[in-house]
């Protein structure tokens, strides 16, 4: 395939660019092989540059006027079709961003969104821009987190005797969804790890994914995103929607033979109703469809809000991370998740609760090792699930915001706790984003192993070279951040989770008064960590602890799980 | 009447106390003429300090055990009534603040109970705690704020012919709820001035409360805070709930005769639906019952938010004060603001559309005499609408919490404009709490005329004088203030309304961190300003204006009014 043959109509002049809470303006537009581009008539200015990939639904209406129209002073029509036709298109991005373009003649209308529509949908991998895109001063192969995971799973198992780093899976063979390096538990073998792969659902057998060293104890409290079969070893009745928590005792090691393993078990009462498959995209859908409408009573927001069911979604992965990550650092215990396929839901638990429980998760750095390997490596699905956003109406059976619930939580997380993370909400955009629509090879394909088929470590560029240059690394950072050894239980009660105003309402209002706030106070504490660095530097990163006593005594901790 | 007739017991001892969030604790209870003191058995620690002003409600629950109880170890029993019984006291504040009194002796509890009771309902004014209070470091008429209105219609006079001050109420004869000094038209004489006020609900007959000098134009826009009886006069309907803004066109001086000057309005389409008594003193005790459900479900809660209509009430206001401030910013034209009684709405419409527009409102000291002039002396009825709070069971009719429901819109502009107002959430609380119950004069009575006849300047301490204390001003600054010229005209969408958490959820979901957060940008504001004083200390009070081209040519405006 050539992407010529998608580009029906290259340019077209005189276009209307209409976008919410900004004036509308006039300009000749280019369709490239990846990209949108409006510049404006009398100046040049280059007033839309977007990805293609990011456009999820192109909507058009055109009209044939019937009568001749003469040119506009100024601007000229060239539409050589059917002379007195125009056209409208709206572009729905993925983003949730609205664009709206007017063109003359309705040939080139229908030219121009079959194009949008042909190159938006493009199926192969390697015809993605991410493999054509070569930022200047950065070099291929460069902040991939090669290695990262390994090292990570190293510095894990040497800190128990009790797991080993497997690469039983070198070849994606045992399991396709799981990186090579896995950690599995001391005492069996790999060639029963392999076995014991084959009786579950897409081969995803109990790995274990953190360790939590509390107060130097070692027990071995451990999350394993795994996927059982819904299955006949399993004495317990999965919950809605097939997702459990469960307990391991102290004194039971978990093996990876779910039979032995699961009869140790106690099952926990945590479940994530329906955050996954088609009730999650449907919610989704929902809520940004409420978010668009332009005037609406406050009765009916409120009622479309409660109805869209985001919200809940929201408070029940919150929940469930807190009551698996109150098993480990309250009870000593270890907690094994199950999730249906193992590469959802499960992930979204395990990575929120490292992020309550693991100071290490939420510094710039290591949040992005956690994606890395708690969402990329561990197999989630990115390409199935992030190929369309809320207002697609081609929507497959696989897409669903797993990952965009992830990120609601970890902004409620940074706004119940203003100093513990080092980032703030510009990274979580620039990340969803990405996720579904990137210059970046690195949320590309569904796994490692896809990853390694087509070459993406080798031939795109890393997102996170990319976010890590000084000069962008900036906006990501959270000013008032201050290291805060102590876990972090947020309150799950409905009064507390907000509706994430950043990303749902980005387009429709924007809050620049509030970027504003957040670069003043970034400028504030390096204007003074430059000026008073000995002084008052030190006091800046050590004060003001987050959790104190009442939080940690477990008072917001039970109210997580209620 | 001697306040211990109405302590029926002074000193209980080994009284456990409970409070949301908190651990309980147990010790010595006392009863005085103004407060309830709780000091802890083993330390002697003062564990509750409450103005018993504060108790809006007070529920009793006793139970007789039966059978012979023997004292508890540690603690002794003193209850000589009936032993071996108990009772229950719940204390629900007008702050919104739940303490529960668990205390020995069903006779004594009652005793408790009868004696909250009678000191929180005590009617004489002259009896309140305001004029017993002498707090150290402070003079009597400190701080009264005296002379500020009469300086500001002063400075307002002196900028337009058409306007004059006017001394028709100096004894309060005219218009009871007046203050002495009022702004009426230059061409009307005193005597007219009286004899009109005689056709009007409370004799407010209007007067002048805002001048808006727009770029040096002297056009005569205008509020005028006034009373039109729902009357003959009235060529336009009354909008729901008889509140109405009314456009004077610019060639027409609002005179007060309502007839001549009502012909030639236009009448605007603003109204505040229901913003007043009954419904929204209904609408904030649902709301407030909502918050305090322990543990909904997301639709429940979301579903008595909506059922609560509170936000809907902020939006109306919201949306009204915008409307009005658009006639006199956009359109030059003077506004006549009506309201059923013109002591409520009426002022909230005005106080905050005179925030929107007038960047002196937005300091500190402004912002107080914005009160003192537009709440306090322009005659909102304190007494009669903040006697009781959300949970009394007595609540009387006159009952309305307007003061409440203008500093919630103080508040969503205050997040909607970061930088903008040089104070913060906490002085909208410390504001709100003393207009309930305080130890300060400032919001006693309900006009000037009632604070004269019992000389609440000469007997009691002024609010303003305690706040402006340097050591107490610090808490209520906002440290991103930076003085903003523009108009700043708020998203009044409900997408955009969002709940007061720090009012509403106070004592349930205590934003610990968040205030942390602003203590911390706070010291770094002040460090930055110490050490670099010169370099940047301009920029800051400089830069970052927030209402750029985009806001002020109007389309956040526009929105304001949909």
């Amino acid at each position: 395939m050539e992407f010529s043959e998608l580009i029906k109509t290259a340019t077209v002049e005189d276009v209307l660019l209409s976008r919410p809470g900004v004036a509308a303006v006039r300009g000749t537009l280019c369709i490239t092989s990846h990209h949108l581009l409006l510049s404006s008539c009398p100046r040049g200015d280059l007033e839309l540059w977007l990805l293609i990939r990011n456009v999820d639904a192109v909507e058009k209406r055109v009209q044939n006027l019937g009568w001749y129209q003469p040119p506009r002073s100024g601007g000229s029509l060239r539409d050589t079709g059917v002379s007195g036709s125009s056209g409208t298109i709206t572009l729905r991005c993925k983003d949730l961003r609205v664009l709206q373009l007017e063109i003359p003649g309705m040939e080139q209308c229908l030219n121009v969104a079959s194009s949008i529509e042909a190159l938006s949908s493009v199926d192969s991998v390697m015809m993605l821009y991410p493999f054509f895109h070569r930022p200047p001063g950065l070099r291929l192969q460069q902040g991939w987190h090669l290695g990262v995971a390994e090292r990570h799973l190293q510095r894990v198992a040497a800190q128990t005797s009790q797991w080993r780093l497997s690469t039983v899976n070198g070849d994606f063979s045992a399991c396709p969804s799981y990186p090579r390096a896995v950690l599995v538990p001391a005492a069996v073998g790999d060639e029963a790890v392999a076995k014991a792969a084959r009786f579950r659902q897409g081969g995803r057998f109990p790995v274990l994914c953190y360790f939590h060293p509390k107060n130097g104890t070692v027990s071995p409290s451990a999350f394993c995103p795994s996927a059982f079969c819904p299955c006949a070893f399993c004495p317990s009745v999965p919950l809605n929607g097939g997702f459990q928590l469960q307990r391991i005792p102290e004194s039971g090691d978990p093996k990876p033979n779910p039979l032995q393993s699961t009869k140790a078990h106690q099952t926990a009462h945590g479940s994530v109703p329906s955050a996954r498959g088609r009730p999650l995209q449907e919610s989704f859908a929902r809520l940004a469809e409420a978010c668009g409408d332009p005037a609406p009573s406050m009765e009916r927001w409120l009622g479309r809000l409660e109805g869209s069911r985001w919200l809940s979604h929201v408070k029940a992965a919150l929940s469930t991370a807190c009551l698996a990550a109150q098993c480990l650092d309250r009870e000593g215990c270890s907690v094994l998740v199950h999730g249906a396929e193992g590469t959802d839901t499960t992930l979204l638990v395990t990575a929120l609760a490292q992020l309550i429980l693991d100071p290490a998760c939420r510094t710039l750095e290591g949040f992005q090792e956690l994606l890395e390997r708690e969402w990329i490596q561990a197999g989630h699905p990115f390409q199935l699930r992030c190929a369309r956003s809320a207002s697609s109406h081609a929507r497959g059976k696989q897409e669903a915001p797993v990952f965009l619930l992830f990120l609601d939580c970890v902004w409620q997380l940074s706004r119940q706790f203003p100093f513990s993370l080092e980032f703030g909400e510009q990274l979580l955009l620039t990340l969803l984003d990405n996720a579904y629509a990137s210059a970046y090879g690195t949320f590309l394909c569904n796994n490692e192993k896809e990853r390694s088929l087509c070459k993406v470590r080798e031939s795109t560029h890393s997102l996170w070279a990319w976010l890590n240059q000084p000069e962008e690394k900036d906006k990501y950072l959270n000013p008032l951040y201050s290291h805060n050894p102590l876990v972090i239980w947020p309150s799950v009660e409905p009064q507390s989770i907000q509706l994430w105003q950043g990303f749902f309402l980005r387009w429709i209002r924007p809050s620049q008064h509030l970027d504003e706030a957040r670069v003043e106070i970034q400028r504030l504490v390096q204007g003074k960590n430059s000026s008073l660095q000995e002084s008052t530097g030190k006091r800046l990163s050590q004060s003001l602890p987050e959790s104190p006593a009442g939080t940690e005594n477990g008072e917001t901790g039970t109210a997580g799980t209620r």
